[in-house]
């Protein structure tokens, strides 16, 4: 099996996974690009639910301006070493996230850290919209609009912006992969001037 | 009456304000240095005072990373309009207030956010410290001590880092002064890597 250069340039588009790495995942699969981002992930959160306990003390602090000052974003990632802050992969990660921030305006990190007043709040609107549906209807409406709901707050639920095939948790999970050390976005700040508060 | 080059150039050092008005309140004090100073300051005030009222929604968002990302800052200042915003000195104002934010690590704005349950510690703590003198001279100590924790955590009462002879609340109130729009540090945070949260 040969796998060709485009397929390759192809797959890291979709991943940020390393050239060595798609081109291996391409020749298991038989150069099936679906399978090869599967693979590639499943990689990624593998190492990422292996890399998980390790401390992450080190990273960076980073900044993002947007129109010139009518947005700002704060930043802190978190990796387990000096060496790897000075990345430039994992600087990249954390720019990328910046921006993510300062354009999809994420409101918490992960579903976790959404109040459970919201999520009931958002449940009692959809209940109410579904009228008198089955329960179980309801039910599944309820999950599908909530996972939704999380893609549109959860900063590791969005989808990212420069690539919107794949969410922020992967893109992190492909730089813990890649890098091999517990990464950690550990919180963010964003403001708009004026804003209401 | 004539004012030397010097003393104008000393004035505008330590009252941020600008060259005429240095000259004419030199002029005014008779050269006097600590006067003219205190006139320039009466003069912010008065100005800061009469503009308090206006509504300030226009602005920047600034940031500030220390230490190759060790720090970071994220500020909102506001004024009045965006013709303002654009403004050499209230930029160079604002620049100044988030590397203050950076070195200086205020925890509020000013005295009046400071949580209540906070300034009962620190008094505790000084009348312990104080053991059995009299109750009025326990006060004074009191007030002192709690005027100078104002000055450690609050932002506008902080000295200003590039020159500790004016406080921020001062270097605001010039360049209100000089402005002559309402100008109001809104909000600011701060995010050094590692801390405990």
């Amino acid at each position: 099996m040969t796998v060709t250069a485009d397929q390759i340039k192809l797959l890291r588009e979709k991943t940020n996974a390393g050239f060595m790495d798609c081109k291996k995942v391409l020749i298991e699969t038989g150069g099936n690009i679906d399978k090869a981002i599967a693979e590639l992930r499943k990689k990624g959160v593998a190492v990422a639910a292996k890399r998980a306990g390790k401390a992450a003390k080190e990273g960076i602090v980073e900044s993002y301006i947007h129109l010139g000052g009518k947005i700002g974003v704060l930043l802190e990632v978190n990796c387990e070493t000096d060496f790897v802050a000075k990345n430039e992969q994992f600087q990249q990660f954390v720019k990328d996230v910046a921006m993510q921030i300062a354009a999809a305006h994420p409101q918490f990190l992960e579903p976790g850290q959404v109040p459970s007043e919201l999520i009931e709040k958002e449940k009692e609107i959809i209940a109410a919209q579904a009228g008198d549906k089955p329960a179980n209807v309801i039910e599944k409406m309820i999950a599908g609009k909530i996972n939704k709901f999380y893609s549109e707050v959860c900063l590791l639920e969005q989808p990212f912006v420069k690539d919107d095939k794949i969410k922020i948790k992967d893109y992190l999970n492909s730089i813990i992969a890649k890098i091999g050390e517990n990464i950690k976005i550990r919180r963010f700040v964003r403001y708009q001037l004026g804003e209401d508060l």
